[in-house]
């Protein structure tokens, strides 16, 4: 049966903080396939915002021209360690399902943990590599495995995976969180349930900028194929 | 109260085609605000998905830089009009709400009506100006006013002006599928009627490929600001 790639995107401030910091952003990619782009700029606020809009502006051109997302990481980061000399970093995470390849692809420069879903079981990644924007030759942490029914990934930026520290609670089960919201439910559902239970955790105040993307691959039925893309920004 | 944007786009290829020549993306704005861009590449198939690809790439690396909607779609204009030599064409539609400036700004290079709801009503628009690349100095169609709970804006591509075309039907009427949807319709539900309405005008099989933009701003009570972002893409 054919598949449906969801993608969903749930991202809340630092509490008290106008602006986020953390960019995420959603692509078409030429050869066909979708890719999330997440970036979180050092820092927070204005310039953490503009520092993050930049690498996502700059991985996402370049993913649209068809460069590999390898190759995409790592000019991201020689960009940023040009233009900012070494002084500002920025961890990027790629999340690509590429149609050409039949492969999902995670290319990451970050050091939270992600959970992925595929035909091993479910299994919480710890795999990091260091940011980028602060050394020369930095490279991306790279996974990929077949599109297949079933698939599901969770990337998640500091924000979420440091919720509950300063109260010195044991960080999210993503594991158990992606359980509890049962193997039927959609994209929006788990990114939902995570940023709640991470809201939760720093007890109503987000301590830090926070985003989840979510990832579900399942099979559909629609006679005629309707693509869907959705935003929604509630304004302070 | 406060304010949400809501975007929405629903899409589907003409019938028995692969490809949808229509791209459409939704950017962030480094000033505060969201931009969806909707581009039509002349033809269909392969080609014209690699040339609304192109031109949606170019819009947003723009936008993403903050430059003006008027400006980035002259921009794409004399880009395609340079690289291709004025011999395929583009129509570009380009829906803002931008919070620097507070207001809504609608910019388009085609020939499709557009549905506006604001203080002065409702009101169906049919200025057209001519698609991109094919001459030296096209510009923009352009309307701009303020963000305000009730707006609504719907932008649609060829496909769905021409539903029922070929049947002798009249042309869908925006306004009475908005008010079909309903005062609290979400920005989602307005963009599937509309495209909904446009299939069945065409019997089930679109003569061509159809891209609904769909805006709703609305009052939220939300005490924590969580963005979504979410795109569904059923595969063949």
């Amino acid at each position: 049966m054919p598949l449906v790639i969801d993608i969903a995107i749930a991202k809340t401030n630092k509490y008290a903080s106008r602006e986020s910091g953390d960019t995420v952003e959603i692509v078409e990619r030429p050869g066909g396939g979708m890719s999330v782009i997440m970036a979180d700029g050092q820092g927070s606020g204005r310039a953490a915002k503009a520092l993050s809009l930049l690498v996502t502006a700059k991985v996402a051109a370049l993913l649209k021209e068809g460069v590999r997302d390898g190759a995409s990481a790592r000019a991201a980061n020689d960009f940023l360690f040009a233009m900012r000399h070494g002084q500002v970093s920025a961890t990027l995470d790629i999340l690509s399902v590429d149609l050409k390849t039949s492969t999902v692809v995670i290319t990451r420069n970050s050091g939270t943990s992600c959970l992925v879903t595929n035909d091993d079981g479910v299994n919480v990644i710890t795999g990091t590599e260091r940011p980028l924007g602060t050394h020369a030759r930095t490279r991306p942490w790279t996974m990929e495995f077949p599109v297949a029914a079933g698939v599901r990934v969770i990337l998640v930026s500091d924000g979420i995976a440091q919720a509950g520290a300063r109260a010195n609670d044991a960080p999210l089960d993503l594991a158990s969180l992606l359980c509890r919201a049962g193997d039927d439910a959609e994209a929006q559902d788990v990114a939902d349930l995570v940023l709640s239970s991470a809201i939760l955790c720093d007890r109503g105040k987000p301590a830090d900028d926070m985003s989840v993307v979510s990832l579900a691959l399942r099979e559909h039925q629609q006679p005629i194929l309707i693509r869907r893309m959705r935003a929604e920004v509630p304004l302070p």
